[in-house]
């Protein structure tokens, strides 16, 4: 089903049962595999000479909602999840199962893990890594420039599981040890440690995650996350995350 | 004057006067009533499984800007104006009179009360109220959910008449009493009682708002703004205005 | 070069070599001076009863990326360069070599001077006032009204050189003096004189920036950054400054 006003390159390559939404221009050396939905408006494969290769591949059963743009050159898993108006530049290794929110922008040279979720109006800098099933909330900024403007790019590190909640700005450079928590509207200057819960700005380590509860149910307890969350994971993943938890309950 | 690119689908209610941009989509189940305006490159009606149903309403004289997207399942009261690249999912219920400025993001079970204007790049999170004649200046974000991520969403609730100044991020669960006003830049993590001004990381309610001066001429009272400013108003909402502050002047 | 989907006003002049993508819209008044890239989706010249001129003219060697909007009434210089999802509002003057990162929203009757570099996400307020050699980062948003909502808007203004880092926030009507740099996550609430490096809530002066150094090389001072960071200026402003450092060099 490929729109009759959709402007397809004779040279793209568009496996079985992909969608392509009206208006929507795939350039050459793209490579859409199977069952992906490509939504209206959206521009794939658009060349730039800061492209490492040319080939843009898109894995199977992605959605791609309207008025996104993909730059060539970057190599994007299966199941990927776009809102509208994203914006993906090139070089970019996007995992299987990742999710970008409406307006978020992933502005090149950058990896993203396995089924990583980034809300609306995210902004991932240049050389940025994101490890797999982190969240980043709406509005949250991953800087690069440690005096700007300089031609030495030092992206962000965020590792898996971890959590980074609305509006919160990180500092070049800067790593988020793994299942750590960001509170919303925090700075985050310097370096924060695995397992803990960071707030302020600038961003300071309090507590750890694992103290905290649910507000509903404060029996419950809210980190790690996997624990409790699993809405829209692959099933062998959450059985994972459960046999996981249970074998620590007995170590304890 | 629909334009010959426009996608319209033969199941969509299109009302007289009703004029439709280039290359824009309507999807059935769409209702655009009389004398409103689509840009071009809108897609209206866009269905999804989240809508609890499938109509999207329209009302009568609004102006929907290019590159918007809107779902199926809300209802959009008369004289809608939107800038462009703007979102708005399912479920909404948006009064007479609203105005979302440029890449504003309704995100869905929202309401938004009668003439209330939301500046460019607002987020709205799931599950917000926001009362009538309320003024929601460039980048507030209002947050929803108070141990990210859960499944439990508390927006937060926004009443009638504040003003909420540029940048303010506003915690899960919170409501804004009636008449406030944030300053720009805050962090709003609890409630703010009504007719306060309210500043800073977090927030403190501080003086009355009914005390602040314009800073031009310190002879005028600044808030309620209804006293002052009425432009884009309704006239007869704008002559109750004048009488009710004309009964409470007299009351003193 | 003008794709065959594109929608030309007969009116709109287009000078030679110029290049307009699939499905773009430009109105009459257009002036789009030799060659010019407009890519898809891009709507020029679209006419507001807020323009003082019902033109609208692109300098020459320009490169507007898809999904962009601009307004009638606004005079762009030579070497425009933009992001996907701009939108330039009326009655902007906008000298050459200006560069508008994706999303960036100039929302009119502004100015901003000679080869200033807005990152993405950058909303400037009306009746902003940006310099030349100006370097505003993502999010960056400066605002206008200093008691909201009202009638009498003030915008701030950003002298030569300055350097603003992420989502720093401006309030109404101040000043950034020339060569100032403000750090990422600031709000800038009062004036700020020129050749300060200035940093926090409220933003406060501290050091002059000349004596900050490079994180990687602390024998290289980082400002004034035209010593340092040349990529993308024209070879004869980049040798101006290089004679103006090596005259002060020797004049100390």
């Amino acid at each position: 089903m490929i729109h009759p006003t959709a402007l397809v390159s004779s040279s793209a390559r568009i496996d079985e049962g992909v969608e392509i939404g009206p208006y929507s221009i795939i350039h050459e050396a793209v490579w859409i595999k199977k069952n992906t939905k490509v939504g209206a408006y959206c521009e794939l494969g658009l060349p730039t000479p800061l492209a490492n290769q040319s080939q843009l591949a898109i894995g199977e059963r992605s959605v791609i909602r309207s008025h996104s743009v993909i730059y060539a050159g970057s190599r994007i898993g299966a199941g990927l999840q776009t809102g509208h108006h994203v914006c993906i530049r090139e070089n970019s290794d996007i995992a299987e199962g990742v999710q970008l929110g409406s307006r978020t922008d992933v502005q090149g040279d950058c990896s993203i893990g396995a089924y990583t979720k980034l809300h609306a109006d995210v902004h991932v800098g240049k050389q940025s890594k994101i490890g797999s099933f982190v969240w980043l909330f709406p509005d949250v900024l991953l800087t690069n420039d440690p005096m700007p403007p300089s031609e030495t790019l030092i992206g962000s590190v965020i590792e898996d599981y971890c959590v980074v909640a609305s509006k919160v700005l990180v500092f070049p450079g800067v790593t988020i040890g793994n299942n750590s928590v960001i509170g919303a509207g925090s700075v985050v200057k310097a370096d924060i440690p695995e397992w803990k819960l960071a707030t302020g700005n600038p961003a300071k380590p309090s507590c750890d995650v694992r103290i905290l509860r649910m507000p509903a149910n404060p029996k419950e307890k809210a980190y790690p996350w996997r624990n409790r969350f699993h809405r829209g994971y692959p099933q062998e993943i959450v059985q994972a995350w459960i046999e996981q938890a249970q074998t620590m309950g007995r170590s304890k």
